[in-house]
């Protein structure tokens, strides 16, 4: 189990529990197990709960008494859980995070790369959703400035549909035959992490053209793609994620 | 306490249990009552133990059976963590990585601003020690892409020196005055934050000439400096940080 300590004794404090699962995905997770290791009852709140309803459920709940949110992940990192928080402060509700692990902080230590050489991070969609910027742009441009880029692979968790590694890196191949820029080729580096922060990370460093067709396992999944590679990166990546030996003639 | 269940529990079934809190600070972490709740005696490591000798007292203890290395934050954030992995490996010792909060997501959600606008990260260093880039001008970067930046103060956490949120704004202006990009001066709009991650920390968003003055309590710190603002990020720094109504003009 992921949560905190402090996070538990929330729980069990509390007057009403809520979870939310449809912002992010918890690999190995049991509502059932959890709820007997806290002895709370909870209570799963839809995406219109939270989205078209401004979670006024939980919110009511909080006028009553300690009303708890467990979320994936750390909190406040999805827009979603901010609006909730502004919408309880208008009501003059008081509310407190508990952080947790996130998906952020995970993939980018299993990575091996240093953390203050990352770039905007941005998420692949589904090929079905469109997005204002492309993550392709984003990674371009990160390259350009020598940083790396961390790019979450979206899910839709009510649906059980995650995006696959296969399917991202397809999906940054089209476009780059577009944008002709290079920034994303059969023959760029790229680590593939699936379940980051949970038990059973797969971590994978290698070329494009080996991640297409490497089995990563289950769900859900992120990619990084390095910029500018420091020696001791370039060892991470071939020591903890079997990257190519030939990484070492390109680092600094 | 911020460690995990799953944490705790690898505390309970070790042979050897170490702590490191050289690379970050826990305020309010009490290492006897971490004891008493894990029933395990803890040993802590110097950092000249884990970067001079490569971590050797941990990797001779991982020979003969379960060894854990406690750390503030998230794992493998600190290169000397990554390190250490690598070092394990080498020698054909198996580890893994229990991932924990850590204030790069935490901060980035205190903020209220969203995390996939936020650039490169950096550290804001003590006025005595120099450093290869300048954060005023990552600020300057991350601010022409429209990005928010993420700034951590330095800590000397052995020497209990932690570098205050009123000395890296001072910092900022001075390499302001130089560059004369106008990236940071009185009335640059930031969040300070104090102690992110922990049961109470301080979140006060400001222009730069209100914060120099600004009590934010206990150590660590972080700031931010916001990039272009979406209207939800402005509410958000004026509902949940304090942030000048003015601020919802300049949104969009």
């Amino acid at each position: 189990m992921g949560i905190s300590l402090r996070g538990l004794e929330e729980v069990k404090t509390a007057g009403t529990v809520f979870i939310e699962l449809y912002t992010s995905v918890l690999p190995g997770f049991s509502k059932r197990r959890f709820e007997q290791i806290s002895g709370a009852d909870i209570r799963a709140v839809a995406r219109r709960e939270l989205e078209e309803e401004s979670g006024k459920i939980i919110l009511e709940a909080a006028r009553k008494g300690k009303a708890v949110l467990l979320v994936p992940g750390d909190p406040m990192i999805a827009t979603t859980h901010i609006a909730l928080r502004i919408e309880a402060k208008k009501r003059g509700i008081g509310s407190r995070v508990v952080h947790g692990a996130s998906v952020l902080s995970a993939a980018i230590g299993l990575s091996g790369l240093h953390n203050y050489k990352f770039g905007k991070s941005v998420t692949i969609p589904f090929p079905e959703d469109t997005t204002s910027e492309t993550p392709h742009a984003v990674i371009a441009q990160n390259k350009r400035a020598g940083l790396h880029t961390l790019c979450l692979l979206d899910i839709k968790a009510e649906e059980r549909r995650y995006l696959g590694i296969r399917e991202g890196l397809e999906s940054l191949l089209r476009a780059d035959a577009k944008a002709k820029d290079g920034a994303v080729t059969a023959s760029t580096l790229s680590v593939g992490i699936a379940r980051a922060g949970s038990e059973s990370p797969t971590v994978k460093a290698g070329f494009v053209r080996d991640l297409l067709s490497f089995d990563f396992g289950g769900p859900p999944y992120s990619l990084v793609f390095p910029g500018r590679l420091h020696f001791m990166e370039a060892e991470a990546l071939i020591v903890l994620a079997g990257a190519p030996e030939e990484l070492r003639m390109v680092a600094k």
